[in-house]
């Protein structure tokens, strides 16, 4: 029997609002068992970015990342956000280790081909080192990752946060029982997205295909659900799109995916 | 008989431009054996901070740290600055990690008390977990270490590199035959500040205490040097002040601390 490992996707609202953050980081204390958090933080990223008078461009909802937008997005993301949450794991007695792709060669990644759209130094990720993360969840250690990435020839890279969470999960089934929980502002991926209790509770391949072409699934969800559900097909035992409270009841609230 | 350990902290000029920064990892990448690196990034949040319209006020070569100076150093030192050096690192094969004090409580802090200064969110060291510093060098894993310290209950620190490098070197002194070396882009402490050869080849606390009395050492290398003198009291083995080459040469250039 595997070792059970909870890999907790949190972004948006949630880490960069510090009373949302607080209540997040007491919930995710309580997760018993091994642990992974992966974060994200656009929004700030923008404000910062913004404030240094660089403007933030956005492709399908992807950050384009010329040289100037990878210097914020490596202050913020691996900096500022991910040392703030590491404070407050420490505050709870929990032992973490904020790190990001590039550390200990953790997550590998390739630049971007160039197609229709030059996304600039966005890295899609090509390994994940698997024994070092081993060491460190094996030794009680909780590593809080931010989604930047390297090349190997020292070019850092902005991978997406879903992305980086979703190959964590992937890389990792094969040694534990993973669960994913992607947690952010809203209950779970919603029908109407003007009601909030409107929840999709089992969402399936077919499902997923069908809202997408109904317009009801859409945006920045998309890029989220096909990180799902590439996990899931590898191995990843289960998959949850939830808030803060769906956390907090083990996850049992939100959107379950089903391949 | 014990294991050596080299702990370099390199600042100023050295890591924050990318050629100096490459050769400088270059020779790093070749000292022998377990090693710590600690950074520094002053120039880097200076800029960025002024960017954003924050000004900086320094007191004694100490930066005053406001809240919002609080974050621009957190983003600069432990995320710009400090995943650079790892990034350049991997690249030449090191396994490293990119830490600050917050992670794993590697080193606490207590805020600095108000006395005659404010000097805000600045955190004077409490504590060194020596324990999960050597589970670290002991895996052969380079721990790159930012000047950011927490104070256990969720408040990061800022924290003045010099004296994080000579607080790990005191604290692991026990534990390994400790080198500490402050790397910056004079070849030493110098007799005559306008004259780069004037090297003080050897320093002795009588020594120091004359040429402070005479204004010959003055400004941002006095901190360097009580915390220099402080760590060879406690333990550590040898301490040098040198350039790049000095590092290249093992440490057999620059200005050696003796008590």
């Amino acid at each position: 029997m595997q070792e059970s490992l909870t890999i907790v996707k949190v972004g948006g609202k949630v880490v960069e609002d510090p009373d949302t953050l607080l209540t997040f980081i007491n919930d995710f204390s309580k997760i018993e068992g091994k642990k992974i958090l992966v974060h994200g933080g656009g929004r700030s990223a923008t404000t910062i970015a913004k404030a240094l008078g660089i403007e933030t461009q956005m492709v399908d909802g992807r950050r384009i990342t010329d040289a100037e937008t990878l210097k914020v997005v490596v202050m913020v993301y691996a900096g500022l956000v991910n040392k703030n949450i590491v404070a407050q794991l420490q505050a709870k007695d929990n032992t973490a280790v904020g790190l990001c792709g590039t550390d200990m060669d953790l997550v590998r990644a390739q630049k971007r081909e160039v197609k229709e759209t030059d996304y600039g130094f966005v890295g899609d990720v090509s390994g994940v080192n698997v024994s070092k993360l081993q060491q460190l969840i094996d030794a009680d250690i909780i590593p809080v990752v931010a989604p930047i990435t390297h090349d190997g020839k020292g070019q850092l890279l902005n991978t997406n946060a879903d992305t980086m969470a979703s190959e964590l999960a992937r890389a990792l089934a094969d040694h534990y029982q993973v669960e994913l929980a992607f947690c952010f502002e809203k209950k779970g991926v919603l029908k109407d997205p003007e009601d909030d209790d409107s929840v999709i509770t089992l969402l399936n391949r077919k499902m997923y295909g069908d809202y997408k072409a109904e317009g009801i699934i859409s945006e920045g969800m998309i890029p989220k659900l096909d990180n799902g559900f590439a996990a899931l097909e590898h191995g990843v035992n289960r998959i949850v799109i939830s808030n803060i409270a769906g956390l907090k009841n083990k996850f049992s609230e939100g959107t379950v995916l089903k391949l």
